[in-house]
């Protein structure tokens, strides 16, 4: 690899989250010897991409359209909105499909640590969104860390009053779990949120 | 991820070995949030690399030089020759930086199942370097695997009588590892080769 170009290309493969330089060069490899069916495509893709890029000026998601495809989309309930710290939430959210309304991005979460505070998140505009009226249902869709309840109750103050139901995700055993292997925090969610055998 | 862009970008690189659709998603998203530093960036390294790829004409590696930056560095003994199966193996080698001397490509392994035979590899022009003189050494640095092996043994026979020592790499317990989780290949290997203490 003395080619500055090709050590180039690995760095900036490398910087990618799931790559570290040993995958980096596997994948530059990969791509050197598929010149035309990987190095191209990809090229290809990363251009599109980044000549029509932009942030939904409604929800905060990132897309290639402003409005994006999920404020746009027809089909969904408008009456639910489900609100998450980052982009990559609506995304885990959205593929589920499991959520029928639109989302909002806070871009982040309130953090005395990081001297994040409630300017820097998105969430005038959320309140602006709830008040303009046609929501009826908030999901506070927050990471379970100290963080993201704080976040939560902060914003769940903020729409106090104005007329919609506000609620959380649950909490308690992820699907799957075994009891032995669940963290204490878990477990007293679980049995604090038990209810009668179905 | 609705964007038809986004979608494609995210398929182009989980096609990359080490990522998969989970982790190229994340990629994608890491891409989408840092346009200038990260996007733009990668776009005009795989395009630096694409415009001037080639494979080497004496040794058979990939670079953006022809000849290749191996071959054309002085400060190479060019009586020693490696050869290897393929580019990651020269890329491997070079990095450790243990090897003095110049490499040869043969592009993949001898092997019946795969329907691979020796006019598929680069051995013709392998016998003609040599051939050609200047190497008083090939060390034939093939993967510890049957296939390997094959190759190995074809290659040392046609090389027979061309005034070369003809070399393969050492066998026996990699270095940290532990008696207990070592298969038995490896085991018989490492007490076949015993020496003596130092």
């Amino acid at each position: 690899m003395s080619s500055p170009e090709i050590d180039a290309l690995a760095q900036a493969l490398a910087r990618l989250p799931g790559l570290g330089p040993r995958s980096a060069r596997r994948a530059v490899l990969h791509l050197l010897k598929r010149r035309e069916t990987a190095l191209v495509p990809l090229i290809a893709a990363l251009q599109s991409v980044a000549a029509n890029l932009s942030t939904c000026e409604i929800c905060g998601n990132v897309d290639t359209r402003n409005p994006c495809g999920v404020c746009t989309d027809p089909r969904r309930d408008v009456r639910q909105l489900c609100v998450v710290e980052e982009v990559a939430d609506l995304w885990a959210l959205d593929r589920s499909r499991l959520f029928p309304g639109r989302f909002h991005v806070l871009g982040g979460r309130l953090s005395a640590l990081d001297g994040v505070t409630p300017e820097d998140l998105s969430i005038a505009a959320l309140v602006a969104r709830v008040r303009a009226g046609g929501i009826e249902e908030v999901v506070l869709a927050m990471n379970a860390t100290i963080e993201g309840a704080t976040t939560m109750h902060y914003i769940a103050e903020q729409l106090r009053g104005l007329g919609v139901r506000v609620m959380q995700l649950a909490h308690g055993m992820p699907v799957g779990g075994e009891l032995d292997y669940l963290d204490e925090g878990t477990l007293a969610q679980a049995l604090r949120a038990r209810r009668l055998v179905d």
